[in-house]
């Protein structure tokens, strides 16, 4: 069954409204919303529950093939007037296709299967950044990702166009404060490098990177705490010709990524 | 001499925002525009002529240290009342702080020094993925960017946050019909290496880059022109475990820009 909603001032679209806005309000309500037909059929195809399916009328057709198996997955289907859509939207330019998901639970960081390299993001802040880091590590097969520290919200709605669905396949862990972490993933098998631009560290290029590798890449102003790179195993580096300071964190964990993983 | 302009509707203003919105203007001026107190510094730096320098009174004190250089270096330096300042700003929290410089002239492909090595961007539309990849190039130490086919214009203001001022120092070269200008190239000296998602291309672990090599990436979503990659000395591809197709424009540019000047 299909309700219209037509109304703004609809409770369950406001309520959902603020799943967009708000990262708290994600967590308090353990949903996110995903915008657009293709990154909805990725939840999907990726078995994320999906509570709630909103579509403008005139997406239907457009996005058929689509919406068709989102409206089986999901458990409730509504579709919305347009002026009415645009209070979830996130983008200028917006499908009109929405889906509200259930967040997956978070696991600590020393849960993940030691048979498998990993990033770990430390405090990063920019959405785009996190996002292009969970592609980038998707397409380059690593095994998941740990969240260090406070990093930006991986379920807002900029996390998840810049990670076109990469944040559906790709395990993700956390620890909250990686120094009181490391002795429990190092005693799991772990072993733990931090990414640092420091000539004196072992070169990325030399470095034979282990299964249960753990590569720790940190703010895209300050690096990596000083706490933590002291509790990690060892320390990495990119040499370069170039002027290093200038690699952003999504690049420089690109190099680090595919270092890790082309043995 | 500072001059004061206090209104928006002044004329000298009002020319100078229509440079932060189009990119027909700039052309048509000659001129760009750059946002923000280092930023512009870097543009000093890089002796790139400054033509005006405008601030906001409330920036004197915050950015001195950048603007002492800059009010030597600049032709005209005006300051701004905050809320003519804002037409000149693309950014939501603006430091107030603008330079207008020359547009650099774009030199055709064919005569970019043979002794380097250069990335080319083919009809890339994101101003992110261009910033990035100038970014990433000038921190690995590439020797110049070809411009191919219709790229978003690198002077943008966008293209200059992402860039964080590789734009200034990075060489450019223009090349509009990659097909048309590879002949030239080739007896010049160069080898083009056109880099596609194909497994029966070179492997870029197992590719020697010689001096003069030209690595050649293509749109966001299309990659090369199939006419562009014809016209390629040879083909070579990022051999990956992953997803291959889910690597975004700034990051492949990133691996494979690595891998050139990792020799």
């Amino acid at each position: 069954m299909v309700t219209h909603i037509a109304s703004r001032r609809n409770e369950l679209l406001k309520e959902t409204a603020r799943l967009v806005r708000s990262a708290e309000e994600r967590r308090a309500q353990g949903l996110f919303v995903v915008e657009g037909a293709r990154l909805c059929f990725d939840a999907f195809r990726s078995c994320i529950p999906v509570e709630r399916l909103f579509y403008v009328p005139q997406a239907e057709e457009k996005y058929r093939e689509y919406l068709q198996p989102l409206q089986k997955w999901a458990k409730e289907t509504y579709t919305l007037e347009p002026h009415a859509a645009e209070l979830l939207s996130a983008t200028k330019t917006s499908q009109g296709v929405y889906a509200v998901c259930r967040l997956p639970a978070l696991l600590p960081a020393e849960k993940a299967p030691v048979q498998g390299k990993y990033l770990a993001a430390e405090n990063i802040q920019d959405p785009g950044n996190l996002g292009a880091m969970m592609r980038t590590g998707e397409a380059l097969g690593i095994s998941g990702l740990f969240l260090l520290g406070k990093c930006c919200d991986p379920f807002s709605p900029k996390v998840l166009r810049a990670g076109m669905g990469a944040v559906f396949r790709l395990p993700l862990y956390e620890a909250p404060v990686f120094s009181e972490a490391a002795p429990k993933l190092h005693s799991t098998g772990f072993t733990t490098f931090a990414a640092v631009p420091d000539a004196s560290a072992e070169k990325v290029t030399q470095c034979a990177f282990p299964q249960g590798a753990v590569l720790l890449v940190g703010n895209e102003g300050n690096g990596l705490l000083p706490e933590t790179i002291g509790a990690c195993s060892r320390r990495v580096t990119i040499p370069m010709a170039g002027r290093a300071e200038s690699l952003n964190a999504a690049s420089s964990s690109a190099i680090l990524m595919w270092e890790m993983m082309r043995e």
